[in-house]
């Protein structure tokens, strides 16, 4: 295991950096399929940690969690033409059953809208059966065609679509923002990425919305990171597929619907964000270990009391709700066991030698800062907590910095390339709305709108790009 | 509405009275796919609860969660040969990614075996990185070409496999009995479902293991159906994917390894043995709702006190971790209100109407056996949740008496086939061990041997096929 820390750093070579990162410190591993990737046991736990806040918010708001199955008919991805089109070129397809050739071959979901709404359809029949409001746990399968990066592009990931049925339009509408919130919180409060909000141009909405919305956040290569997207999907699914209620006045009305989701993309976002040179660094909230106590065994020390005062400490952080692992294993040294805690980006390091003992006393050491502090030890249950929180703020702080920083105002296309050539990040530009500068700019730089933000800003220039009067306020950047 | 009762007995029509309480009670509807079938929020929140219970558990024990791609490229599959010709007929196979044909077809994972043991010779190197203790949620898909019954026999269904590797073949056995514990524990406690516990034949056991364990259940129509395996999968996956480590004395050793797993056909087992004629019948502590309160207008009443009451007692329910929804929808009444909570089989519905305001009380109605009480309000907390510990307890009470009932010993194969023909049921009898004596009764009656009990019993006569000394007692059953 002495190829266990990282060989580079995260300022030479950050792509180099990320992947070893994500499979030096367990989170990751590829498979014996090509572009499909292992979620291992360490991801896997942040993934179920993330799945445990979002059941409880939606649920809260009376969502409901269902499955439905994992292929579906081609006929039936097919009768949303736009969709369709939007999905095809990526989809796996299933041809046989044992030996059998099927009569009708059957894509693996791409995503569940056509699947889920074929029977939306037969279920709804009334305004007393609305609104649904489902989601759904589960993985999807897009047959990528360029390199896999882990987390970030795979053919298969991980991830929650909610689906919902509405009376009304500005019932849908609030719902897509409602749930952008949701989004947005988990996002900035427990996994500390700032994200901006804001509209999709048409160019880049969901394949088959009226309009979509979406958190978009900024990478340390300057590179922004679609977070998770609520789309607005009008009526366009529901005249397709058939889902009408009668009113209360016994008149036939089609459903307005929208379905969103995040994946476990946000999870390489994590990595990206805070991770250093040790390896990662987890968030609090979101790590599935939260201290992990390691005794310091010195020859000269009486080991039993150290254990059983880390095995006390242990039960104390564990009744006040603090996820702990104590260290005792026996075939490796404190300091082999420093580097893999801080390789798994632990958020603290309990010691317990033999002076914290004479001195009634523990170290805390912040995975985050590297900074040490030593506790009484009848306080250190109170002080762990504090300083769990204050890492977590610390966190969030410290990206919503880096944010500010990589998001520059511009006023020329000249200044859009030197700035998307040079540090990225970004590029907050005023634009025409017309789909032509869009594409334009896209083909010369690569970069695209991101979002358009939800809180209409005041244009400062003309459009950069055709020079005619600006019509909006939009943030570009080039994209994972 | 009017169609959502059941318009069959479960003692006239059992399998049409099965689909109708499925469908009706809102656990799960046929889907656009032919085979597969739509968990819908009832049966998935059912499952969730068995997610969270059997995570406690096996997390104390060390597991962790993981998830494998779903997808088994042909020649993996293939390479322990049993266990390929065990899945083949029924893989479905993916041939295309959008327009391109793959270069080598990729199953959809029947079981994870061989994708997960292909990493774990990856992954082994050193006695210290032993055991290996890992377990997966996910989907299986078998292409099934009988006809589907929801839960019991559908091409895809939700289930979870754990995959060990040990380094002994002792330290592998116990993890195989451990899990088997931990499985009836769930079965018997949670579900109300008591089983038999025991080992496989060979003809019976899962392809490419050195033996199996199994739980296997009665249903009322006599036919029993298997709850759970666990494997001792011996060397032979590890000597095939070239599994070792090196031992403390640095001798190169294959791994032990062991599978096992449980599904969404329990829940199907659940609805077959506690199910009545009005639908389902939740035991306590997997119902996702343990009581409904249902408030009871009449005109002469004063609501506002009722529906203060109602809250009131839902809050204190709630803070007693009693899952509780209070019913105050305006647009059904009270009547219908009953049928549907009952239909859905939540344990206690808790009714508050003029009467009870008046006598400061509630009435409290047993799914389970239609009984009704009332308790003072002030005494209501404490009276719901003894009242939910005795129905869980009677419920599994009830259902082992009635497997005790569907046990028979035979000492003839007249016998034996008098009783599969009549009553069917557990069949108990004295087998020579022969495979020919147990495939010609398979044969000949389409009865299975399910099990050899973990703990021997004495044999109690000749093989009741040939005659001839017997060796071991065996359950015989038809199965699902």
């Amino acid at each position: 295991m002495s190829d266990m820390g990282l060989t580079v750093k995260k300022s030479e070579d950050f792509s180099e950096w990320y992947t070893q990162t994500v499979l030096k410190s367990g989170l990751a591993d590829y498979s014996s399929v090509k572009g499909c990737m292992i979620f291992r046991e360490h991801s896997y736990a942040i993934w179920e940690k993330i799945q445990e806040i979002f059941n409880q918010k939606i649920k809260a708001t009376g969502h409901k969690n269902v499955y439905f199955p994992l292929f579906i008919p081609e006929s039936l991805l097919k009768k949303e033409a736009e969709h369709f089109a939007g999905f095809v070129p990526e989809v796996a397809w299933i041809t046989h059953g044992g030996d059998t050739p099927l009569e009708e071959k059957l894509a693996v979901r791409p995503t569940s809208e056509t699947i889920m709404y074929a029977t939306y359809a037969k279920w709804i029949r009334s305004w007393r059966d609305l609104p649904i409001k489902l989601n759904q746990w589960c993985s999807v399968v897009r047959w990528e065609t360029e390199a896999t990066k882990l987390f970030l592009r795979t053919r298969e990931f991980l991830w929650q679509e909610g689906h919902t049925a509405h009376a009304t339009k500005e019932e849908a509408d609030q719902e897509v923002i409602d749930i952008l919130h949701i989004y947005k919180d988990i996002m900035e409060n427990y996994l500390a990425i700032p994200v901006l909000a804001g509209k999709k141009t048409d160019r880049e909405k969901f394949k088959g919305a009226l309009y979509t919305t979406t958190l978009e956040a900024i990478m340390p290569d300057g590179k922004a990171l679609q977070m998770g997207t609520s789309h607005q999907l009008g009526q366009n699914f529901s005249k397709v597929f058939d889902i009408k209620y009668l009113d209360q006045k016994e008149k036939e009305q089609h459903v307005w619907q929208t379905s969103w989701g995040f994946s476990t993309r946000m999870i390489g976002a994590m990595v990206m964000i805070h991770g250093d040179d040790k390896g990662l660094v987890l968030p609090p909230k979101i790590a599935p270990i939260q201290a992990v106590i390691v005794p310091i065994p010195y020859k000269e020390a009486n080991i039993e009391s150290i254990t059983s005062k880390a095995k006390e400490l242990q039960e104390k952080l564990h009744k006040a709700g603090v996820t702990t692992v104590l260290d005792n294993r026996e075939e490796y040294t404190p300091g082999w066991k420093f580097n893999e805690w801080e390789l798994k980006g632990i958020p603290i390091r309990i010691e317990i030698g033999p002076r914290d003992i004479k001195q009634e006393q523990v170290t805390l050491a912040r995975r985050d800062t590297s900074q040490k502090t030593t506790v009484k030890q009848e306080e250190a249950v109170d002080a762990i907590i504090k300083l769990l929180d204050e890492i977590q703020n610390q966190m969030l702080t410290k990206a919503k910095k880096t944010l500010k920083e990589k998001t520059t105002n511009v006023k020329t296309y000249e200044e859009f390339k030197k700035t998307l050539n040079t540090k990225g990040g970004f590029i907050r530009a005023s634009w025409c709305a017309e789909a032509d500068c869009e594409e334009k700019i896209k083909e010369e730089t690569g970069a695209t709108i991101r979002l358009e933000p939800l809180e209409k800003e005041a244009v400062f220039s003309n459009c950069i790009y055709c020079g005619k009067e600006a019509k909006k306020v939009v943030y570009f950047a080039r994209a994972y």
